[in-house]
């Protein structure tokens, strides 16, 4: 095994075992045990999430000094602002929000999002802010698995909740193959420049805050709405 | 006068008063009176500022929380870089350089550029930075000014320094047009946003605080860079 090769696998391996489809909250939603009101808090409260996202990677962009670099890194931003009014992975966020129910001024607001997810999304703002180039980048290595989450949960929504209209889940059938460039993207730059063991620690822990990041929202999210105990798919 | 036309009218005021068209070196510049090295000395150094202004675009995107302000203001980036390699005004600015004469991997490099020039260019990112993005979009208000500097530089360079490769003038034709609708939108935000007293005089001071950075800059090349008593127009 080479020394990228291991690298790789380790990366993959402290990512994969803390990722938060192992929370029991994403565990419940997947398996189609979550109610309408959680399924709501959830999509409500990740927006936030989703609106950060534009902002860290602006924030890359300007810690970058390479116009190549920042070339590429741009269309993540224009994936999710989109190249106009109404396009965009936020605006198909904002569909999701309708599809589930809520009101979408509302959760564009973000009036209702509860202080552990800002705090937890801000944390993200701030390792891509306060960390130097190549950390912030491992930080986006959570992609490495977004796809395979994303494609299980189109078929757990449309298999246990059919009262989201199919059409809203389109933010996820994109991300399948978006995170997948965006990972490849972000794996090669991480590997050519993570160049010593101790870099490639850093990356690693960049990597694994990450991941208590995304754990964080959920564990926010489930105190705030542990659902009712006869609750679940029948609902 | 309302008070946006007299915000407007003094925005312009103080700018146009401090505006680096003013600097004896760039006074001298427009008379034909820098000699070749005084000109490559400004072009080696100017393109640090160059450098620096996709990364202070990208920071100032990173502080808006709104998709349409991004989108629009993510143009500037994208004049800048180009959409692709070889394409964008940095690319334009290094034909410049090879232009007046300089090596154009010498220049990229930026191993020549004036402590004085990086401190003045650097002070430009950190108040993008650490002020709030209104702030930070006043700053650009130079821009106002930058159109008509830019035709007038074309017909002066041509003028005056025939050993410059005409073709290689495209940044500054370019400017011209995009300063404008820049300016405009800008100024556009700025009067949205600047709704009091006293974040109207935030604005103007940032304008000025731009105004002494482009200053600066000229006050280091012209320092390290006097030229000689008989050189000029003759050179």
């Amino acid at each position: 095994m080479t020394i990228e090769d291991d690298f790789v696998a380790r990366l993959r391996a402290e990512g994969e075992k803390r990722y938060h489809d192992r929370h029991p909250f994403h565990v419940k939603m997947h398996a189609g045990e979550l109610s309408r009101e959680q399924i709501q808090a959830w999509v409500r409260n990740r927006f936030y999430y989703q609106t950060r996202i534009p902002i860290k990677d602006a924030i890359i962009l300007s810690k970058s000094e390479d116009p190549a670099f920042r070339r590429r890194w741009m269309r993540r931003i224009v994936d999710h602002d989109g190249a106009q009014d109404g396009e965009g992975g936020l605006a198909q966020w904002l569909r999701l929000a309708k599809g589930v129910g809520l009101d979408v001024e509302e959760v564009k607001s973000l009036r209702g999002v509860l202080p552990g997810v800002r705090f937890a999304c801000d944390a993200y703002v701030t390792l891509v802010r306060e960390r130097p180039l190549l950390e912030a980048v491992a930080s986006s290595l959570t992609e490495f698995f977004s796809p395979d989450i994303m494609s299980r949960r189109i078929a757990a929504w449309e298999k246990h909740y059919p009262w989201v209209d199919g059409e809203t889940l389109a933010y996820f059938r994109g991300r399948v193959t978006r995170a997948k460039e965006d990972s490849r993207e972000a794996v090669d730059y991480v590997l050519a420049h993570a160049t010593t063991p101790e870099l490639r620690e850093r990356c690693i822990d960049a990597l694994i805050t990450k991941t208590q990041i995304l754990w964080a929202l959920l564990d926010a999210v489930s105190l705030a709405h542990p659902g009712r105990p006869d609750a679940g798919a029948k609902e």
